[in-house]
């Protein structure tokens, strides 16, 4: 069996078989970010992140500086979805030599960009020379324990809310995103988030993250998801990825809480799109018509 | 300029460039392992290492699994170098989907047997697809304060000694050799090392690295450097690269302390090969017929 016929998501499930974990593994394989009891008070997260030219970016269309502030913004936005603060990066760069020195340049100008805004230490890394463009970043963040949002904390009757607009990030926004750190900050500091995911592979892919770890269903509603202008269509918009939005649920009393006190305050809008239902209802998605629809994790999956 | 004509070395010092870091980071760019202030009695240790198909090996001559052991072994290779223990991994890894699924079992297998063998946490990862093969392992460790060792602190007087045999891993050795990790370990809690490294580039590329952070000189021996049976000549041995032994200097002292009480306990061999000098002596080698011959950085570089 080829490697593209198994599926990416059945071949991280079988790689990890025998790997074994001593007692300060929280999280391990399968979570973006892995979680590590490692000092008294707070998590240490780490994770990381490959960009492929080619894949992930063309050369023609994204500028050196744009690559390099996605690689890094990549990880960040990782970070941000555990509720923590990125502190520690490495980045790996196997470059063509036969490129101008400016292009190497641009691609540390983007990172130094992202890592001085959000304190991030660029401690290090590795270069390599490869006729396609790849660069590796890993990246160790902090949480405080009690701040820690994971993919797998969803309750039925939660409500699921989700920041900015999704799809069409193909035509600019993945080069040139913010990491939503300072919502999700402001979020787990100030409310009890139940589970958190950022929107990397697509609307239904990732809520399916959720509600697969969390063992849980969904009914999301069409009228209610923010649609960015960029997206081609509703349904596109759904799967096409790289939207770097935050996915989360509280209770409907936190959420209530939350929508009185600060949605004012935060320039980045939350919208509530759906909620949290048992395992045995499944994932549905209502339409405008008021047909449902259920949804299979689809969305952009990588083999 | 092109990338190739800067070289590797600078063009990472221009890279650092407007980095900034806070004081938690106690060694940044410019070493192979970062290393930081994290615990009150330990440091952390923060490396990284990129493998490229075709530049550090190739399909047909190394079976998936060294390919697995490789990626990991350099790493833990690097930890090992500054004393530390090697403790949580994240492997990110750009494989071609036409692949059968049994080449990355094999590859995981390479790296699931060298991580259960130290006691290292595979904790997580990135996969994505790419016709050449680019593996990056990210790898924390942990090293007691007292006990870490950096590039940095040979001084004039010091001998120079080095595990193990150089030269000619590229016939094999490059794929299948052991990190030196528990050498390291025995070395750093019984005797005070004043700098170490791997040789990953060579001998005379890594001490002058070495020296050129330590600020010193150095006069080594032809007929004390252990050459490997597969080297090709002595001259080749010098550069050949990835090696993966430990090369180290302390004080005379502290070395014959070593040799009387050690040397019949320690399984791989450790050899003297020359003293530390005083900076303006330079880097020296002296050849089996008295001739001296002065040494500039070479070796492998990778631009």
């Amino acid at each position: 069996m080829k490697i593209k016929d198994l599926g990416e998501i059945k071949l991280i499930k079988r790689l990890a078989k025998g790997v074994r974990c001593d007692k300060s593994v929280v999280k391990g394989i399968g979570d973006d970010t892995a979680v590590i009891a490692w000092k008294r008070d707070t998590y240490m997260l780490y994770t990381c992140d490959m960009l492929i030219e080619d894949v992930h970016f063309r050369r023609k269309r994204a500028t050196p500086f744009q690559i390099g502030w996605k690689a890094l913004g990549r990880t960040i936005s990782d970070i941000a979805a555990m509720g923590g603060v990125p502190r520690y990066a490495l980045v790996s760069a196997a470059i063509d030599p036969e490129l101008p020195v400016s292009f190497a340049d641009g691609v540390y100008k983007g990172m130094k960009a992202l890592a001085n805004k959000f304190g991030v230490n660029l401690v290090g890394g590795d270069t390599c020379r490869s006729k396609k463009i790849a660069i590796d970043v890993s990246l160790i963040g902090e949480v405080e324990r009690k701040n820690l949002v994971t993919r797998c904390g969803a309750k039925p009757g939660d409500l699921i809310l989700v920041t900015g607009a999704i799809g069409g990030s193909v035509k600019g926004k993945h080069l040139t995103f913010m990491p939503r750190l300072d919502e999700a900050r402001s979020l787990v500091k100030k409310f009890k988030l139940n589970a958190m995911i950022d929107v990397t592979d697509g609307l239904l892919l990732d809520l399916w993250r959720i509600l697969d770890a969390s063992g849980a269903g969904a009914r999301i509603h069409q009228s209610l998801i923010p649609v960015s202008d960029e997206a081609d269509s509703f349904e596109k918009a759904l799967s096409d990825g790289e939207d770097f939005e935050l996915l989360f649920t509280m209770s409907p009393l936190e959420a209530r809480r939350f929508f009185k006190t600060q949605l004012v305050r935060m320039k980045t809008p939350v919208t509530l799109i759906g909620e949290v239902t048992d395992k045995r209802d499944g994932f549905r998605l209502v339409m405008e018509d008021g047909k449902q629809e259920k949804v299979t994790p689809e969305g952009y999956v990588h083999f």
